[in-house]
């Protein structure tokens, strides 16, 4: 038995009080859940500080007075990064924090709900989801897994990425070996790039040595914690791959069922606060750290030449329209974000896209 | 004695033993407040529906299980639209929500914390509020009023307004007879505009008879929900004047203090959510709006030609900069927020200034 086998044994085990307790939980019952996280033990918004799992689960056993208890494990404390899934659908777990795009082996329609290249950022997709009937389809798609989704947290826009060499055109591509994981490696490979699938430890070491010319992280803040600024000087946006990132609450539905009203009005409202309050976070950190990577650290910032977006526009839409046609879920979903996103872009482009134009 | 004065009267009669109970609630007591709004009943966002003072009140009272009740009055259902500012420091009512700009003629510096011309716009603006300091700041202005305050929700950014007639230069403000209240009317008058300060009710038969030339008042769905289309064709943006527009929760901090840990934990999170959710909201309806503002009522939009936003520009600047010379509190709000501005929009600009010049 290998021992992830051994640890899930062990886990289904020690909850099955918990699984067995009757699914009405009464008002004054304490009510204590556990939540895995796919990040590790530490890292900035992902699992402490401002806005994280880690602050949700402080806010929840504040605001119940600690009749809610949430424990909050960081990847690797009780189970691997990326089996929050199956132990949230098995109910061997409460909660689980990630984010949904990690699913989309289960179904491409999970990308949806975290991030989609050339998709909607903060505003629209904030607007999609809670106002344009995204976080129905989400709990749609769990529906038959025995699970309920909400957003948990957002990074906002992301970074394109560190490189070791200015990039000109569609051509340099080929061949460039980039750390990037995902449905944007995907777009890239189309382009000739040689994708790498590292996790975060190991980009700053393979970027520095040469083995990788260019990485993807997230934004300033964290990258700049990550140190890629030491291995590589040039650093892009555009964001086209992540105009924002959706984290995910997943919560086992019978739980979730047995909960009083009180208390999924307090786990709703955290989740909610912890959305604006890790983009509040994120959108002031990012700026001091990038004013300090430009001042401070000789980092040059680029925008991705406009004739490079439009090739990446071209074949993500390929990507995803391939997707769609595959699977009427995807089709489903893929429909509903699209057709929010042309009704919203008229407005976003006149109003907040004039400020970025001609206020700011 | 006027029957405002017999009503405050009233008030300060009814309310007695509210204000002598002790100052620490125990946890189990119930706790009934009241809310008054600048705003009349039923309207969306300012008053009902997602995100607005009654949806926060509402959502208190699911979170604490019905223990903290805030019984929410609309303007002029208990006191007249503006006096929330004295009843909430005077004691007479515990909560108060309008908007800080208000209480301008207190101090300028109260501007900063609703909107300011030219300045942050939703992710800008709650950075700073969040994790700028900003929060700080209005609590500081406030502290010797005894009085707390916090952001309750969030209109985004607003549009320039309905004309009758396009807008080619500077010269066409001129002895333009135009609704527009606030620091942006004083912009405004500047560039010779007759500033006309009409409430509401009565912006669409002043600008439907020609009484006005021009009317700024939300965005698309507020504005077509007074049917100013109907009135004028001409729908400008750029959204210099209100760039996003922030909800203002006023708390008198006697009663704030006397509150348990658990509810003031569940205030705070209920007014962050509905930050996310008005927002939101707004982004939803206003992209609907638009798009059926100009696909079936004729509406032609116009974005505000470049000289003139320029022109604005230096205008508000001259104001600003003289308000802040003129009062050391104005200028160390003034300062701090165009300190953060100035590092932030680094970063907004190749971030999501890219996003709206490039992905969208």
């Amino acid at each position: 038995m290998k021992r992830r086998n051994l640890l899930r044994a062990g886990l289904v085990g020690s909850v099955a009080a918990a699984v067995s307790t009757p699914s009405v939980v009464r008002a004054q019952d304490k009510v204590r859940w556990r939540m895995t996280n796919a990040y590790g033990p530490g890292a900035p918004f992902y699992s402490a500080g401002p806005g994280s799992p880690a602050d949700f689960a402080q806010r929840v056993s504040d605001m119940s007075g600690g009749r809610m208890e949430i424990q909050h494990f960081a990847a690797g404390e009780l189970i691997p990064a990326l089996e929050g899934f199956d132990a949230v659908r098995s109910g061997t777990i409460q909660m689980n924090a990630a984010n949904s795009y990690f699913w989309a082996g289960r179904s491409f329609a999970a990308q949806y709900f975290t991030t989609v290249p050339f998709g909607l950022n903060f505003a629209g997709q904030n607007a999609w989801l809670y106002h344009g009937g995204g976080i129905d389809l989400w709990n749609e798609l769990y529906k038959d897994f025995g699970m309920i989704a909400m957003p948990l947290n957002n990074t906002g826009i992301q970074m394109t990425g560190w490189y070791r060499d200015p990039i000109t055109s569609v051509e340099d591509y080929k061949g460039l070996k980039m750390r990037i994981p995902g449905l944007a490696g995907r777009v890239y490979a189309e382009l000739g790039v040689n994708v790498k699938l590292l996790p975060g430890g190991e980009i700053f070491p393979a970027l520095e040595r040469g083995v990788i010319d260019a990485a993807e992280f997230v934004g300033p803040y964290q990258d700049r914690r990550m140190g890629l600024h030491n291995a590589a000087s040039h650093y892009y946006t555009t964001g086209w791959h992540e105009p924002q990132n959706t984290g995910e609450l997943l919560i086992n539905a019978k739980a979730w069922e047995g909960l009083p009203d009180d208390l999924k009005a307090i786990v709703r409202a955290a989740a909610q606060a912890t959305t604006l309050e890790s983009y509040s976070w994120s959108e002031a950190v990012n700026a001091e750290a990038l004013e300090d990577l430009v001042t401070n650290e000789g980092v040059q910032q680029h925008v991705l030449p406009d004739d490079i977006v439009s090739r990446m526009r071209e074949i993500t839409f390929d990507v995803l329209e391939e997707k769609a046609a595959a699977d009427p879920t995807v089709k489903k979903v893929h429909d509903a974000f699209f057709d929010f996103k042309k009704k919203w872009e008229g407005w976003a482009g006149i109003s907040e896209g004039n400020y970025y134009r001609n206020i700011l």
